[in-house]
C-alpha cells in the first residue's frame, strides 16, 4: 500500500551493510511503528526475537497476518542468534517466547512451527545454510501473506460489486470493526482488501469505522489506511452499528479474524459478535476475510476451544490521544480507583456468519464448505 | 443518595437569602455538575430559562428524570422572568425553547407540558400566585421522580433477590449502560435503584459498567455513584457485553430508557440495542425501568416514530479525562481530517425487552401489560 504515494509494507527486512563480511551478513527486521499512528509515521529496527516478542506483544505490530509475519521474522533473528551448537535448543526457547506473546492470534504458532519445521529438515545442513533458510522461509510468510490478501480482495470485490449493482450509483455502506487492514497484515489486509479493490474497481464505497476500544484501531489504524488511500469513511463509536443497520445504513460488514476454527466459529477483536448478531437481525450479510494461516483445524467449537487473551485493565481506564498542542497525552476516564475487565476478543459463532472470503474463494462458515476449499485439512491441524 | 456521608439530589432550589423582600422573593435552581465528575464535584447555581437549556443542551444534567426535573424548575424560572402581561406568552417561548434541547427524551416535554397544563389553569390569578404555582409543581415533578425511582428499586429488587437465591451466595452480576442511576434523576435512579435496594438488602451484587462512548456515563458517572454507595463493579468497554454473556458471566441486563412507547419498544442511549440482541441470544433477562414520565404513550413503532438525535461529531472524534498531572484535558483519538457520525441513542425493540420495572411494578412490554397497569392512558399521549 501506498503512504504518501511511497509503496510500504508492514513489516520487511533490511539488507546488511555493503561493508558487512560474509559471516556477519546479517539482515535487519524493520516495521511500521503502529502505536504512533495515525500521528506520526516511525520506523522501526527490530535486531532480535527480543525485539519481535515485545513488538507483538505490546502491540507495535498487530493483526492476524502481521504478527504471523513478524514471529516468521523473529525465528529468523533468533537464528541469527544462536551458534550451531545449541541451534535447535535455542529456536524452541524462541519459539517458546514468541508464542506466549498474543495467546488468541492463531497466525503466530502457525508461522512458529512452520519456521521451526523447515529448520528441522535443515539439521545436517551448516549455520549459515540454517540462517538463509530460516531468512528464506520468513519472507515467503510474508510474501504469501501480501499475496493471499491480495486474492482475499479479489474474491470479496464480487460480494461488494454484487451489492453495487442494487444500489444504482448509491454508495455501498461497509462497516468494519477493528483494524483488518493492510496494517494488520503485511499489504493489502483482509476485511479491508475486497474495499480496496472494490474502490480500485470505481464502485462506490463508503466505510462506517467502528473506533474499537479498548486500544481505538478503527480510529487510528482503519481510518488513516482509508484516508491514505482516498476511500470515503466516517468514524462511529462501537455502540452505534446495531442503529446503522436497523435503519438501512450498513449493506455489507466485513471483519476480520484472529482464530477461525473447522467448523467456522471465528474469534475477533471484542464486539464482533454483537455487531453479528445485529447483522443477523436485520437481514445484513456479515463476512469474515482470512487467509489460511488464520484457520485452526484442530479446533471445533470456537466458544469452548479459543483461548481469550485478557489484557490490562489500563487499557479501558487510559485513553491516549493526540492534545490541541500537538502533544500526546494519557488520559484516566473513570474513577480513580475504579477497577476494569479487558477481554480482548470474542468468538461469533458459525451461524452468524454469511461467508468467509479466503484467498481460495468464499465458502460458507460450516466444517463441509471449508474442507472442500481446503481438503488438505481434513485431518485437523494448522494449515 | 449520599455523598461522601451527606445526602444530595441532583437538583433543587435554593431558598433566597433572608433580606429579599417578598416581591422579589426568588428561589436559584442548584445543580451538580455532571461535566466535572468524576474528577470534581461542584455544584452551579442556574439562575434563569436560558441557564436551565444550557445546562440540559450541554449535559451539565442529563438522563431521563434528571431532564424532566431540570424543565419543570427551567419553566419556574421562566415564570420568575415574566411580568403578568406577557405571562402566557413568555411561557410559551420558554416551552419551546426548553422542548428543543433534547429531542429524543420524553420527560423533558412532558414536564414542560404538565408545567404548562398547571399554569393554564391560574390565568385568573395573581403574577406572585403563578409563580408559587409554578415552584410548587416543579418541586412536585422533582418530588415525584425520586419516589417513582424508589419505588423502581423496591419492585427490581424482587427480580434480583430471585436470581440471587438460586446462586447461593455467589455474586449476582448485572451489566448496565450508559448511566441510570441517581445522576439520571432527581435521586435514587431507574436502572440502578433495584441494584442500590439489593445492596442495602444484604444481596452480593457486582455491577458490569459500560463506559458508554462517546460520552463516556458509565466510566464517569455509575463508576462514581457505585463507589460512592460502595457497590461492587467493574469498568468494560462497551464492546466486552456479548462476551460476558456468553460465558454466563451476566445474570441480568438492567438499562434506563429515554422514551418507551404503548408497546414496550425502549429509546436509550446509543448501544443498549446490541446489549439487548444479546442478552436474548444467551438467555439473559433483559429489563427496562422506566418511572411512567418516560413512557409515550402518543407512540406504538418506536423503531420508526421515536426522533433520535443526532449529536456533534467531536463526542466521537475527542475524549476528555485527566492526565497523571490531574489536569482535565481532550485528546483527539483519529486523523486530523476523519469525519464522524454521532447519533445519541437506539431503539429496543419491545420483543427483546424481558419486562419494564416500573413504579407501580413490573409488566412485559407489550401495549396490554402496560396499559393494565396504566389504564388512564388507554387514550394515548403522555402519563
Amino acid at each position: 500500500m501506498k503512504i504518501a504515494g511511497r509503496h510500504y509494507r508492514t513489516i520487511w527486512l533490511k539488507e546488511p551493510e555493503p561493508s558487512a563480511s560474509a559471516s556477519s551478513f546479517k539482515y535487519t527486521v524493520q516495521i511500521i511503528n503502529q502505536l504512533k499512528l495515525p500521528f506520526e509515521f516511525e520506523i522501526l529496527d527490530l535486531h532480535n526475537v527480543d525485539d519481535v516478542c515485545k513488538a507483538i506483544k505490546d502491540m507495535f505490530v498487530r493483526g492476524a497476518g502481521l504478527i504471523g509475519a513478524a514471529a516468521g521474522f523473529g525465528m529468523y533473528l533468533a537464528a541469527l542468534e544462536s551458534d550451531n551448537e545449541a541451534f535447535y535448543k535455542n529456536m524452541n526457547l524462541a519459539a517458546l517466547e514468541l508464542k506466549k506473546t498474543r495467546p488468541t492470534a492463531s497466525n503466530l504458532a502457525w508461522a512458529v512451527d512452520r519456521m521451526m519445521s523447515m529448520l528441522q529438515s535443515a539439521k545436517a545442513l551448516g549455520l549459515d545454510k540454517k540462517r538463509e533458510i530460516a531468512r528464506q522461509e520468513a519472507q515467503a510468510i510474508a510474501d504469501e501473506d501480501a499475496l493471499y490478501c491480495k486474492n482475499i480482495g479479489l474474491h470479496g470485490l464480487e460480494v461488494i460489486r454484487n451489492i453495487a449493482q442494487k444500489k444504482t450509483g448509491e454508495p455501498v455502506h461497509i462497516l468494519t470493526h477493528c483494524n483488518a487492514g493492510w496494517l494488520a497484515f503485511v499489504d493489502h489486509g483482509s476485511a479491508l482488501s475486497p474495499v480496496y479493490a472494490a474502490f480500485d474497481s470505481g464502485i462506490n464505497v463508503h466505510v462506517w469505522v467502528d473506533e474499537t476500544r479498548p486500544r481505538n484501531q478503527g480510529a487510528s489504524l482503519t481510518a488513516w489506511e482509508l484516508a491514505q488511500h482516498g476511500v470515503s469513511h466516517d468514524l462511529i463509536t462501537d455502540n452505534a452499528g446495531g442503529h446503522l443497520m436497523q435503519h438501512g445504513l450498513v449493506d455489507l460488514v466485513i471483519t476480520g479474524a484472529d482464530r477461525v476454527t473447522r467448523r467456522g466459529d471465528a474469534a475477533n477483536k471484542i464486539g464482533t459478535y454483537l455487531k453479528a448478531l445485529a447483522a443477523k437481525e436485520n437481514n445484513v450479510p456479515f463476512y469474515v476475510a482470512l487467509p489460511s494461516s488464520t484457520f485452526d483445524f484442530s479446533m471445533l467449537d470456537g466458544l469452548k476451544e479459543i483461548p481469550i487473551e485478557e489484557r490490562d485493565a489500563s487499557e479501558v481506564r487510559f485513553i491516549s490521544g493526540k492534545t490541541i498542542n500537538n502533544i500526546i497525552e494519557t488520559v484516566q476516564i473513570c474513577p480513580d480507583k475504579t477497577g476494569a475487565r479487558n477481554w480482548g476478543f470474542d468468538v461469533t459463532p458459525a451461524y452468524l456468519i454469511s461467508g468467509l472470503i479466503t484467498e481460495r474463494g468464499i465458502c460458507c462458515a460450516n466444517e463441509k464448505e471449508i474442507l472442500s476449499l481446503f481438503p488438505e485439512f481434513s485431518n485437523g491441524g494448522h494449515i
